[in-house]
């Protein structure tokens, strides 16, 4: 099955060999967007598409997404990022050009419930998750048949609270065997510590199961459905150190009634979460992802 | 204006004089349905919507909300209540038949933001809430205008905490003198205390602007921006003495993204309010509601 | 795999062995209710949920569904039914009595494009399309993989127009041997000829990946986007022999803008596709779908 | 009540004066952006938000909204716009520069059913809807006293199709006496002739009461409902001489079911057309429709 997500993942960088993406982050001013689409034309790049944000008319933070199409960008790579540093500089930008050649690396830590790691995987068979997806990680053994289908990587790592530092080595020396680039957990059910969440600052992808930051922290379903809501939610946000504190990417929910169990609360917030936590995944996929503050702008 | 309105309702009482609703709670037994089913036969009733819901299969709560027809309704009104006390009795109910004929009487309560009372006006203008608009109420003078432009009887009383027991007295008052049947806080921003809200049990409808248990309290837009959420919500429910913790009935969502201000997500918080607590008064007009410990089994 | 699919089975049947469910087609006229409930009391059946709906308050049709439990209801089936048929006999009713007990069987057609059939594959897995899926059919050869990896029986049939009867005698045949229940066509790109739709009426559920009847016919995202429409949907219905004019069984739509290609489209249209098939089949599972004349009623 | 709207009215102008939109439509080449940039650069303006969209990689058409804070705006404006000139004629442009606080006019044309008018006027009134509504003109008298309650010139003029000429003529003077930007058919039931069309390209928005392109014509919720469809929707589109055929601004749907009459379909249907019309206006308000072939761009 590899080879045909393989065939994908060639399509997509043959296409695309000479598209990049700049973004940049830096105090509002004056002057920004026109000296960056200078830039850009000095190397006849043309802007295909370009989303901009300012946090607030005076004193604010400028965010900007630019993809771009330029001939020959593979070999220009170092050369386009070099000159950049000018107008980086000139206006203190924190920045990053990203090529679309390099798909990104993302690892996928699961625990029991698949329905999430299920979803990511039929997306990206299906091509709609330019992703390389090359290993999962899970604390059970549940998922490694459907896994390892996949050709992909299993490693399991029985985990929990005692054993969690070499747990989690074990873990972060995978991370930087396959030169991860995004890691995503699809209900994996263990704590990170702060040294690991640190190691891998706005990377990290989680799905919580409700609308936060109603019914933060375990069992959600079951006190929404003591709660009597009519809506149950799901919402994917970068791991902070904060737990389900962490800036949200994107949130969705179902509708609910009186008539559902707690079970069905569950069953119908699989549903939610995995169309949420796809999307969220596929903006990183995509760079429209900044994080600013405990805010993430999704350009 | 009323003209046209009372147009609108007389028609309804017309076209539904023979209509009629039974809603029952009991402990959930064989053999209820069946009685009910035969006693409507009995009077020749016909049952044109029929639900029920249980809450567990075994020492279950039933729920039942039936609308049937009945040639001569009106004359037959008192013969059919009295005759239903023997089922009644047999199966331990709480219950009430509603008549169509008796169009429902609605208060509505307002402070300064006028979208939901507008909303509610609107939709009751083109026939869609049958419901008889008594009485408007409010703090405020702002929306004495609209009120009395539909020919409303509206009534100012200044309020806040230390004049609330005189307050809440002329408010008694008014409401027993027009005979209102429900009451709806349609962003009325006052505390209600213990007697009033006692006075009136489970027919008092209030809006809130978020997506409870969300940013339960006050200004839960400027919250819900700081928080950082992509989606904000409204929730009506019934008005218990513990502050936004009342039976649920309805709730919705709006999506919103980084680029609303606070003053965005009230803006868009409007829309979704209004049309929320529009739903849930429709609702309560039509006896579809019946509370149960916390939550509203919506039938 | 199958396994685990078949433990889910087996705990459904355990659980459920005691459940049946009641269908009911008829000339609306007083008694209905009555007699049933009365017939199911006999039988020391109890009502766990029950929808009812009549076409019209005058010489309407009646519909109803009710779920029941009833102890020791496998040795009672027989007589179960055998004794309907006195109270079927009396109101003329078209009915169905259908034993939890019995899962149904499932065939799910497709041709190249898997989305569909992956979304059922992945919600059968985890439980929640509780269906035993007996054989999939394809006139292509890529699903192949996929489906024996779910220990489902694969057969390739390849079809084209100038074979269509003697494919569809395969099918058929195939259909028969395996007892199927229910005919799921998951993107299968193959017209059925009147003789095998007239041998499954009201068993064969289609997806038709617009919101019809917007774009009958073929390249439905090619006329979407001609047409620079900001919405795109997809329609489940049942097959009958006028293309995509079968009754509509459930619909949704996904949004869309100028910026999305003929690509994006496809794209985005394939997620609602699978949700609205895999809602539409799980419906037909719980015995909620009726047919009449062109329409379905969803109970 | 106008002085209440026109304090909002004076409050946006002065919090606006120094605030204009760049609309850009031309074919796309290298340097767009940075000579807009440029430009605005050295008018010290500064980029408030900006959106782009180029149809195609390759010989695409270029689109462009800018809005952008400029100090003195108000002493500037003749020198901005024909300094502009030099760059829309580089790169062959059309163009136009609007300033905040020339407040759109807008006329609203009417027939019997009002919830249209009703949501725009009570939008309007919240400041939810920047625009100055000059006058109200209806074939019927049924909205002259909501209309003159908010202070807004009312116009009757009795219109049928032998009257056409004469009844136009007169609706086209009092557009030009009023100097309208934006006609709103809020439930216009008459056909506009192509020289009433023609006289206004591209200023004219209608909302359909289906989900274009299906159900075109007369009657959609009759045939919604014969079709049996689970979803009714609504269509904002510009006006042209092809009948429900103009450039889709916007579209919604609301979830309907079998229960649902005819009555009901259009009773649903008018609390989405009410939301789908007030949002296309909106974005015509705010600049953010750039109509192309027959599609509509929103920026």
């Amino acid at each position: 099955m590899k080879s045909y997500i393989q065939h994908h993942i060639d399509t997509f960088k043959e296409n695309n060999r000479n598209k990049g993406r700049l973004l940049v982050k830096c105090p509002d001013q004056p002057g920004i967007v026109s000296a960056i689409s200078l830039y850009l034309g000095e190397h006849d790049a043309n802007i295909i598409e370009s989303n901009q944000y300012t946090t607030d008319p005076e004193n604010g933070i400028f965010f900007l997404r630019m993809e771009f199409e330029c001939p020959n960008l593979q070999e220009k790579r170092k050369k386009l990022e070099k000159q950049f540093l000018e107008v980086a500089y000139k206006f203190s930008m924190e920045w990053e050009i990203n090529f679309l050649y390099d798909v990104k690396k993302a690892a996928i830590f699961v625990s029991k419930e698949l329905h999430c790691l299920r979803e990511l995987l039929l997306e990206w068979q299906s091509g709609d998750l330019m992703t390389d997806v090359v290993l999962v990680v899970s604390n059970h053994e549940e998922c490694r048949e459907i896994v390892e289908s996949f050709n992909i990587p299993f490693y399991y790592i029985p985990a929990n609270k005692d054993i969690r530092k070499e747990v989690e080595a074990k873990q972060l020396q995978l991370l930087k065997d396959y030169e991860v680039d995004l890691i995503v957990l699809a209900r994996y059910m263990q704590i990170l510590t702060p040294e690991f969440v640190r190691a891998h600052q706005a990377q990290i992808i989680n799905i919580h199961h409700s609308f936060l930051p109603a019914f933060v922290g375990a069992n959600p379903h079951k006190r929404a459905f003591e709660r009597g809501v009519k809506l149950i939610g799901a919402t994917a946000h970068y791991v902070t150190n904060d737990l389900d504190e962490g800036p949200i990417i994107e949130q969705d929910i179902i509708r609910v009634d009186h008539r559902d169990t707690v079970e069905d609360l569950k069953k119908k917030g699989r549903s939610v979460e995995r169309s949420v936590l796809a999307r969220g995944v596929k903006w990183a996929i995509e760079d429209r992802l900044i994080v600013h503050e405990n805010k993430t702008i999704v350009l």
